[in-house]
């Protein structure tokens, strides 16, 4: 997807929600255990009723890794079902050695067809190019986490620059706005600022609204772009707002609510 | 594995040699290719041809998530099939926040029951902690890599210290060298001295052995410790020393060659 192709979304559907599906097969309805794909089962029903409301979907690899190769059937199957039109986001924070990240990026935008994965700085350039590499696709790189431990690392300055920064600017060497994201925690929004000197452009993946305790009119506030810029995550306060067999219409209100949020957020700017 | 048992390995074998099973479909031996699941046969022949030689087998991820759940049940079964007394690293370079982090842990060491995993540190304390909960079990965190893109952030500095530094000394705040190794790249021989600085009794993980350059003796020169301390990988080198229907004795003979000189270079310490 290109991205005017997703600006073109946020304007047509007044939303820049990202809906997380971690489906964890402990915390899905006990109704549907019974079915042979509980998760997939689970996943279509969010899908089919929050699809109008929300511009991308973000299984993290975690919740599917954790059920083997069983799970892995799941994500493939669920990517399959989003429609082509809605952006997809493999959130696996892989990274690893030239050749080896090669093969990371085939499995997620070859054979699995994503539009982008979220991709971890720390062993720098030639883990992360491969990614670039692949046409309309993204790479979503980890620069300012929504967690706790983002203090150990994320925060070591040289001289007046902190990691966090660095990784904004070096990374801009090897992507441009049109194929690189980053990751930016929602629990720390006086930091956009900080943010977007460093990439004014560039799409910020936002988590940490909801469960994680973020606010998204003070992220808006110093985040957003003339473009938006702004994919807003929010996964457990949406999927898990219900837990019986009303799950997915409890799915749909909860995400109803925060695009009525951000219908108003964006009306400043378009 | 607790780390007695580890060294007690590699004085009986003479060894402390891991064999990278990085098993990709596109090079394994073309006869290879008929059989019900190539990639596991092709691991199955290489595990048995090497392991008296070698105390540590480490299946890269990539390699088998680029098959789908196909690759994932030859992981499962290559897994299962290395013998209980050699010690298994998952290398995955997972990281992420702490609840996911979890499901990362549970789908390594639960389902698949490997020994350890490979961990990327930028995501900090959280993302790190939940591996080290489980009994037995250790983390490899990323501290040096061994390729070309470790410049961009690893050397990073805050006053007179690193980035890689700073992980290798935050980090065993959290873990001790009983659960907590070390990636450090045989590359750079040379920084062995600084790592023995700040981790003198951690077992270092040496990828880069080989196809990418290092030197063992090098290595073995700044990094080895009374304990040996040293786990060195070769995956390339090893599995494709040979492409045809003699492949397995083309890794032995690959294997034992490596094999003997880490028996010479362990005879100081053994």
């Amino acid at each position: 997807m290109t991205k005017q192709e997703l600006i073109n979304q946020i304007k047509a559907k007044k939303s820049f929600l990202c809906v997380g599906l971690d489906a964890d097969i402990n915390k899905i309805p006990k109704h549907l255990l019974t079915l042979e794909d509980p998760i997939f089962e689970f996943n279509k029903q969010i899908i089919d009723a929050t699809k109008d409301l929300c511009v991308a979907y973000k299984p993290n690899t975690a919740f599917y890794e954790s059920l083997g190769a069983k799970g892995w059937e799941s994500l493939q199957k669920t990517i399959d079902y989003i429609p082509n039109d809605i952006f997809t986001i493999a959130d696996a924070k892989r990274g690893d050695i030239g050749n080896t990240s090669k093969m990371y990026a085939s499995a997620f935008f070859d054979n699995m067809n994503f539009d982008s994965v979220t991709v971890a700085p720390y062993m720098g350039e030639d883990s992360v190019k491969p990614f670039l590499d692949f046409k309309n696709k993204w790479v979503i790189l980890l620069a300012l986490t929504s967690n706790k431990g983002a203090d150990d690392f994320q925060f070591f300055k040289e001289n007046a620059t902190q990691l966090f920064e660095k990784v904004l600017t070096k990374s801009q060497e090897w992507g441009t706005d049109e194929n690189l994201m980053f990751v930016v925690g929602a629990t720390r929004p006086e930091m956009f600022t900080q943010i977007r000197k460093h990439a004014p452009n560039n799409f910020l993946l936002v988590p940490g609204v909801g469960a994680q305790g973020g606010e998204l009119s003070e992220v808006c506030k110093y985040g957003m772009t003339k473009d938006c810029g702004l994919l807003v995550n929010s996964s457990r306060g949406i999927i898990y707002a219900g837990n019986d067999e009303n799950f997915a219409e409890a799915a749909r209100n909860s995400a109803l609510k925060i695009q009525k949020e951000m219908g108003i957020l964006l009306e400043n700017i378009l």
